[in-house]
């Protein structure tokens, strides 16, 4: 495939200047040159969750990095609060079970939000509770949640950490760690970071930190203790992933350069722009609470999945993401998050409309 | 830095073909042409291993893919056997007790591999251990285990799997799963397959798999079970590191192409010319069993280690790891393992001697 353009909802596709930067030949990871290049990155990865606390760079999926969570804040048999509305919460109520917490969900529809409301009734029903988990964006439906609102409310009225799974949100949805009072972020590099997948990064607050002394499950590859103290002398504890670091230098540059504020606002006005071409086309977005970085659309019922996402990937070279899940064979869904302009959009847009067309 | 030699003992020098396919854009993992790249890879892990079992693939680092074994395949409490001759083995103790395991080490001095006489008496000591964890090149010494005679006598003198960390052997030393009768073998992208750093792969016997149902250690980022399912469906559970993927593929191509006989045999003869040079210098090598992939020196005693590498570094270009663990001032160690040639033991040889003279 020659032609092509990549709007799934991740990978997104990764800038030129990045993956030039990539081909360049690997360096030591113990040497002068990678402190210089991991403080660097470290600095910007504060900006882009808007924090002045610790983010750390793990070797894994967006999946590895929120396991990282689980394990180093708490316990065995420990209650915690997850919102289930879509795939990717789903497995954060699968995985904390599996690895011995006690999991309350709080189960929505698919494409609906947890409100304030709903929140508290369970805080209040489970005092114990130490930790609320939210998904930002959820990938799998395109449905935003309101997270500085709910942190509010969580910070008011509980001692819960305020954990959020912000991975096809940071760098692309209006997120403020620190003032919003956020006690755990984590997000993936194959999203508004403009990298291939390979990296995790989890931003901890002081509460949190404080929690890793009382955290008796066991760990080791994603012990934060480990992280942070090589973290605080600009080095890993293992063999970091350097290509994709030498990577997300020069992306974590053309953030900072382009301005964070003004690539929120980019994504929202390009969201705005798709949803109401969509909308244009007769089609129906799944999402009440639809985000500015990935949209799910409703297929039509007489288009099949699959002849779908062939026709326009092999006519107009647009590749969107599948449905997942119970929406595996009715939804696609598109991503526009990161490297994108209004030309994506129209492109987008045009594509969709000749495939329908193409497909009656 | 314009020009320099990449001979740590990992990350290695990467191919520029292997460079250049990494810095394409990122394909989806979810489409067809996935699919078709991981089952090519997944086939080439199978020959690189010498094996017929399942070769999975992980995004972390090589200690990560370790920490998976220990997860997988045992329970809390049930005892395990690790051999204590370095760095990295020393982890391979340190870690599964983190997990809950308990461990009995063989410990050894740096430098020394362990003989089948010590591993049988732990081995009568302990009957009720379920595993040997062997380091096949311990890469702080540069010292290599016989792998295939102490997986001989384990077989013969117990049920303990064979587990072996091959993580600067695959690829570079002699190495046969399915005839040495190997249980588990770790590799890591960033040694003999010429990649930049953030995949592990993990070979698996019958007899491993068959140990998934019987672990009780929490799990799910490395959940074996998952990611074998996947794997029998050409896919990851999670989004697999894409990029380093599609640098995997060239670089299992060019290991292909060469043959895996003759690239053992290329790592003997360059690091025989490589010893021969060093002795010649009348320096001192560490390791009573040296390793065709990484060669660990002593440092002449008047010398001291930091002006050595930044010499060596700054005037012949030549990039060496430092020392480690209580040998961290008083080693330098030569990686000459994947992309290496006769020209480059040459260029390793001269740029020590000319150091050394300099530095009088």
């Amino acid at each position: 495939m020659a032609d092509y353009y990549l709007y799934t909802p991740g990978p997104t596709s990764v800038p030129e200047k990045v993956r030039k930067r990539m081909a360049e030949q690997v360096i030591y990871h113990r040497g002068d040159e990678f402190k210089k290049l991991f403080t660097r990155i470290n600095k910007n990865l504060q900006y882009i969750f808007q924090t002045s606390q610790p983010v750390l760079t793990l070797v894994s999926s967006g999946t590895g990095g929120m396991e990282a969570t689980f394990v180093n804040l708490f316990s065995p048999d420990d209650t915690i609060i997850s919102v289930n509305n879509g795939k990717f919460s789903a497995r954060w109520v699968e995985m904390p079970r599996a690895l011995g917490l006690k999991v309350i969900d709080l189960r929505l529809d698919w494409g609906e939000a947890p409100t304030a409301a709903q929140v508290l009734r369970l805080l209040r029903k489970h005092p114990q509770a130490k930790a609320v988990y939210l998904v930002h964006c959820e990938t799998s439906t395109g449905t935003v949640t309101d997270v500085r609102s709910l942190a509010k409310v969580i910070r008011n009225n509980s001692s819960a950490l305020v954990c959020v799974d912000g991975v096809s949100s940071i760098g692309a949805l209006e997120f403020r760690f620190d003032d919003w009072g956020i006690d755990v972020c984590v997000t993936a590099s194959q999203k508004g970071l403009m990298l291939p997948p390979g990296l995790a990064f989890v931003a901890l607050s002081r509460r949190a930190i404080r929690k890793f002394s009382s955290s008796s499950l066991p760990k080791y590859y994603f012990d934060f203790k480990k992280i942070l103290n090589s973290y605080r002398s600009e080095q890993t504890p293992w063999t970091p992933a350097i290509s994709l670091l030498m990577g997300l230098d020069e992306s974590l540059k053309m953030i900072h350069s382009e301005g964070l504020e003004k690539i929120w606002k980019r994504h929202k006005i390009l969201a705005d722009s798709l949803r109401s071409g969509i909308k244009k086309l007769g089609l129906e977005i799944l999402s009440k609470n639809p985000s500015n970085s990935v949209t799910a659309v409703l297929l039509p019922r007489h288009i099949k999945s699959l002849e779908f996402h062939n026709h326009i990937q092999n006519k107009y070279g647009c590749i969107f993401g599948k449905g997942q899940g119970h929406y595996a064979s009715e939804l696609f869904r598109i991503g526009h998050i990161g490297n994108v302009q209004e030309s994506d959009v129209q492109r987008i847009i045009t594509a969709i409309k000749k495939t329908l067309n193409e497909l009656k």
